[in-house]
């Protein structure tokens, strides 16, 4: 409780540093709502005209308005349940409506009315924070005075049981969020809206134009937002799909602006971001820069460059594997531009002088022997997994980037959950999960080719049998070997004598019991055997890990949160995909020497980058209606044409995807769908020079509602003019 | 004379129409420098300072400090010979300068003294214009009253006989320049110095900074810069390299500015623009942009991946079409960029526009019928063009991108020149030239493989079938046959029966007389000597084409400088490797909606482009400096750093590499080396909005003379501050 208060009763008159490189700025922050009061002098000073307390209240507008919607973001934009959301978030939507002869991905779609509102998939949601409950007493009322995997259980029975107590309560959701590293945890409950129906999509080229080749890219183009509409039963709560639900009535919604927004401008966002590292600790900072991303690109490079090089004369090999080249690809891409981001950042750099510090600044606190004796151990932790980082990263690769020795795995792992009662099975390997783990099985029939398969298992085995042997585990030892010579023989027999290849064989081990599996002969199931006790205690390991972090972790974050309220800052939690507020301006960006990136695009841009070919292929009648350049109210008076989108320097990560943009009197200006390029490092680190987020400008949207692929009905209904 | 006359009294009290979109600016154009007193009252509008009537005079300075260099353009930079070009324009001098263990492209050069400065090979020129006198009355005395062919020999052998009454002054290098499409000759009579020597060349990693990646590219950060000097007899006069020969002291000398230099502030460059088109008439930009460059795109296209396709399977091939690739895909490449550009600046509809508002001006002049009758001839000529120019590219690129063809025709037509005196033969055909076709002779070993040969035969032609039979040449049929399936059978046996695959039976055809020749059974010797009959009518018709238009175009130029003079405007003659000015301004750009390039780059950009690796590896030394930010008197000090290259809106072309840019007092202030992509299209169109040139900034020069590379005697031998 002491820091809690402590950071509640912050004083702010100590200006924040704004002129120090890499340190928080007065843009920086993912904060609570809860948080906001605390920090109304900033959010005055950068240009808000509400209230601050007002937004610290979630049963109030605007933070009732906002809502998770397919596992991101969105918001409520009319008093009959409309949601405004991206086109990618709403994307299952649009494709669980097209059919043959109705493609809504190309054509977008437009209900004529309310009996034109298609439903959604049934599994789609709109979730609305209703609560949000400290309850850290609760949760770690039976963790006290223990450690490790213990306390781990502890605290996942508390929070299963206050989960289970919450959804008592028909039509709502619930989760425990976990906030500053095992510091707090709060109750979310959410009214969880079932009936969803997609109201206007406009087409793919718009929504996504740009596609993959303008991810993550400005200056940007994308109209990417999607309208919905949340129904209810007739009693107002929440239901099932029922063609005599009614829209449900939000107790708030957003106005969407109508005046015109302009570089320097302040803007806020509300919404679900999923996860940052931003306090982490320095070695952990250190690793993921000097070790952890750098490794990553360099073993995902050799096994893009193994399953290449394997493949490159056995075409079938070749399209086999070519969605997880694909996903490797990926993954590489992305580390290597985290890894760019972080060193631009000097990120170890700051992050290790930051907590120096920090430390110092505790040495001069009374009572910090405790505190620093749990850092000191949760720094013995973290440096016991770093001791064992190259094996674990490549043990791991072994067993998820194999096709058959990964199925084998899976077949050994679930003979064994299967001994235990189905609650108590690991996540993944309950009964509701054996349909996926069939799906899988089959699926290895199109992705796998043995010679692929020893090829990649060579490369990285070869890499563990390099290192010292205090890494090795005697089980990998036993099926591999422990030089390439061992290594070629046994994988030679391994896959020569396995069955596995064949569907009909694995979906027989999957149906086995396990004592018929431990009689298998074939090859690959028994080395599976061989590694699954090894397996489930490298994973014991980890969980007492997480748990001894979980309790020691929080010293650390008390310490952080007191060394920066003593500078006059506040600390915002790590994203958990909790409801978080970040405010900002329209901001322009300096990418790098000689450019300069002007915060809105417009129409032009459109015109310049279309190609007629997929993903520059803007639709005719846009192309129309900007050559007619009829904008009416919408366009932007200082550049005389239609804007399209914009850039701020507002803090998002992933999750943020639908967020809603305001202005500083609370109107809707923008819809948040991306971030730069620049700005994939800010997980860890938020570079207020790189870090910009990407959003629709809602004249755009107007504009394409009022003249491009009209519907006055919502310009109606959302209180707009109709041009 | 009348019109020249008309120009040179030309009244500008018209303002230019700087407003009107893809029509000429106040900063476009390649001037003479004779013409620039005429636009004196522009050239001191936009900030020039000194007097115009002085840039007229090739004998004063600065024109008499710029000379011709290595086929491109530079400027004397010191009392003592020293000339100041770009590193690309000097980089032979390098290399030629260059042996094992003394790598001088890679560590650069500095001459520690005078008996320091290496020799040039002994073909690199330094070209001084010392004369430009006006010739027309001469060239064209003999050809009044012929036509065609008889015109184009008339001018051929009066150009002829002036150069070679010039060049009976020792040390003189002469040549006729025909101005506006053969309305004006003059006589360039050039000081020749021969003997050429390197005295400062940064490491190739400075000097070609970003290598052919940022080729074309803005923001730039290469110090694309050499010093040479220019050496003669002790008489003074031009002499060939000799220990004994002394530094030539020339007229004048540019002194390189020591003030800062911003956006907005005046430029002005000389050099030597190699060619454009932005006088042809309105049929040739809309041939070049409507089928030209698309039909030259669709085709160059086609051939590489016929060339790759059949070379997939077949390293050798692929290996041995490198290089014709390469060359196809530059070509490709580049005919794109100027599509893209022309298309982006409406370029056919502008100059339609223009030529239509030509034409109503001309109808309301006295005495324009024989001007028109000339123009319609021109075009009727050109028309005449048009009507085969499927068939011409089709043709043209039979004989030059095979290889045994090729160079079967070769042979056909050398044993045919040799009928004739050598003086009289075709250019590329006489005694001098069969060195170099036995090269290409050799080179065919390494360059051809029959199955792609016939590949691309087979689809050029297969083309060529498609045309009209109007456009048939029957020689061409005789060879290749009129269907597709006659064409397989005739490459088929045509491919079989020949020997030309061996070198020595090559060089053994090359040293045949005709009758021999004509005897021979090789099946591509006797298709070429069937085929070498048609090429020398077709021949013969293009050079009566080109006489014609070089008897018809002047009517169109005067009709365009007469209408541009009534508007007030000037009109400079079309690029033509003479001495040229251009003036304008330090310019930043906008090259797409929402990119914004600044007009100076500094040392930072170097930094962030630094990967390691060619061609972004920038030297320790150079590193270094910038990290310690020591840039003294150099430094920008609004950006409080180091600047690089920056960006003008000057007039250039290909040729004006090298040439010296220079501030509203004369000041030597930039190098240029290079334009950005979206000026590709200049060549035919000069649009403001995107034709800029980037130069290197001449303090990066002083600060790497000074801090970097030290050569602390050049700095004083221009007079420059030591740091």
């Amino acid at each position: 409780m002491t820091m809690r208060r402590r950071l509640l009763t912050l004083s702010l008159s100590v200006p924040l540093a704004l002129g120090l490189l890499g340190t928080a700025r007065a843009d920086e922050g993912m904060w609570m709502p809860s948080q906001l009061p605390e920090i109304a002098r900033q959010l005055k000073a950068a240009g808000f005209k509400g209230q601050a307390r007002d937004l610290a209240e979630l049963a109030k507008p605007p933070m009732n308005a906002v809502v998770k919607v397919g596992g991101a973001s969105g918001a409520f934009v009319s008093k009959e349940g409309l949601v405004l959301t991206n086109h990618h978030v709403a994307f299952g939507v649009i494709q669980y409506n097209s059919k043959p002869g109705r493609d809504l991905i190309q054509d977008g779609y437009i209900a004529a009315d309310r009996a034109g509102e298609l439903p959604a998939n049934p599994d789609y949601r709109v979730l609305v924070t209703t609560g949000f409950d400290r309850i850290t007493d609760r949760i770690l009322a039976d963790a006290k005075g223990k450690q490790g995997r213990a306390y781990f259980d502890a605290v996942d029975t508390a929070t299963k049981s206050a989960v289970a107590e919450c959804e008592r309560d028909p039509g709502y959701r619930c989760s425990v969020a976990n906030m500053y590293y095992g510091t707090d945890f709060y109750l979310v409950r959410q009214l969880e809206l079932r009936d969803v129906r997609l109201v206007y999509a406009p087409p793919n080229d718009i929504g996504n134009f740009g596609g993959e080749v303008d991810n993550f890219v400005w200056p940007r183009h994308a109209g990417d937002f999607t309208l919905l509409r949340a129904y209810v039963g007739t009693d107002g709560k929440p239901a099932d799909y029922s063609p005599d639900n009614v829209p449900y009535v939000p107790p708030a919604h957003l106005q969407v602006s109508t005046r015109n927004v302009k570089e320097g401008d302040f803007a806020m966002l509300a919404g679900y971001p999923g996860v940052t590292f931003r306090h982490r600790m320095a070695s952990e900072f250190a690793n993921q820069i000097d070790w952890q991303l750098p490794s990553r690109v360099a073993v995902y490079q050799r096994m893009i460059d193994v399953i290449e090089g394997t493949a490159a004369k056995d075409e079938a090999a070749r399209v086999s594997y070519a969605n997880q080249v694909r996903g490797l690809k990926n993954t590489l891409k992305r580390a290597q531009g985290e890894l760019d981001g972080l060193r631009r950042s000097d990120a170890a750099r700051v992050r290790r002088e930051d907590e120096a510090a920090m430390f110092a600044w505790l040495d001069t606190q009374a009572d910090a022997t405790a505190t620093k004796a749990d850092i000191a151990a949760a720094q013995a932790v973290l440096d016991a997994g770093v001791a064992m980082r190259e094996r674990d990263q490549l043990l791991g690769l072994i067993q998820s980037q194999t096709q058959l020795l990964r199925v084998a795995l899976t077949v050994q792992r679930l003979a064994h959950e299967r001994t235990r009662p189905d609650a108590e099975r690991e996540s993944g390997f309950q009964q509701r999960d054996e349909t996926l783990i069939t799906g899988q099985l089959k699926q290895v029939q199109r992705r796998y080719a043995p010679e692929v398969e020893k090829a990649l298992l060579t490369d990285l085995v070869t890499q563990y049998q390099a290192l010292p042997a205090s890494q090795y585990v005697p089980e990998f030892n036993a099926v591999f070997g422990t030089t390439p010579a061992q290594l070629k023989r046994k994988l030679d027999a391994m896959y020569a004598g396995t069955r596995l290849g064949e569907e009909a064989q694995r979906l027989a081990a999957m149906d086995a019991d396990a004592a018929t599996l431990a009689q298998s002969d074939d090859t690959v199931l028994k080395a599976a055997a061989t590694l699954l006790p090894a397996i489930l205690r490298m994973e014991e390991a980890s969980k007492n890990s997480a748990g001894e972090l979980l309790r020691l972790r929080p010293a650390y974050m008390r310490a952080l949160i007191a060394f920066r309220n003593s500078q006059g800052r506040g600390v915002y939690p790590d994203a958990n995909s909790t409801l978080r507020v970040s405010y900002g301006r329209i901001s322009a960006m300096d990418p790098r020497d000689g450019v300069h990136y002007r915060p809105l695009t417009t129409v032009q841009g459109i015109l310049e980058k279309h190609t007629g070919e997929e993903p520059f292929n803007a639709p005719q009648p846009l192309r129309d209606a900007i050559a007619k350049g009829d904008f009416g109210s919408t366009a932007e008076p200082s550049l005389d044409t239609q804007t399209v989108d914009f850039l701020t320097n507002l803090d998002t990560t992933g999750g943020n995807s639908g967020s809603p943009v305001l202005d500083a009197q609370g109107k809707l200006i923008g819809l948040n769908f991306d971030s730069n390029w620049e700005a994939v490092s800010a997980s860890w680190m938020f570079d207020p020079r790189f870090k910009r987020a990407i959003h629709v400008d809602m004249r755009y949207l107007r504009w394409l509602l009022a003249k491009v692929y009209p519907a006055p009905h919502l310009l109606e209904e959302m209180n707009l003019p109709a041009e």
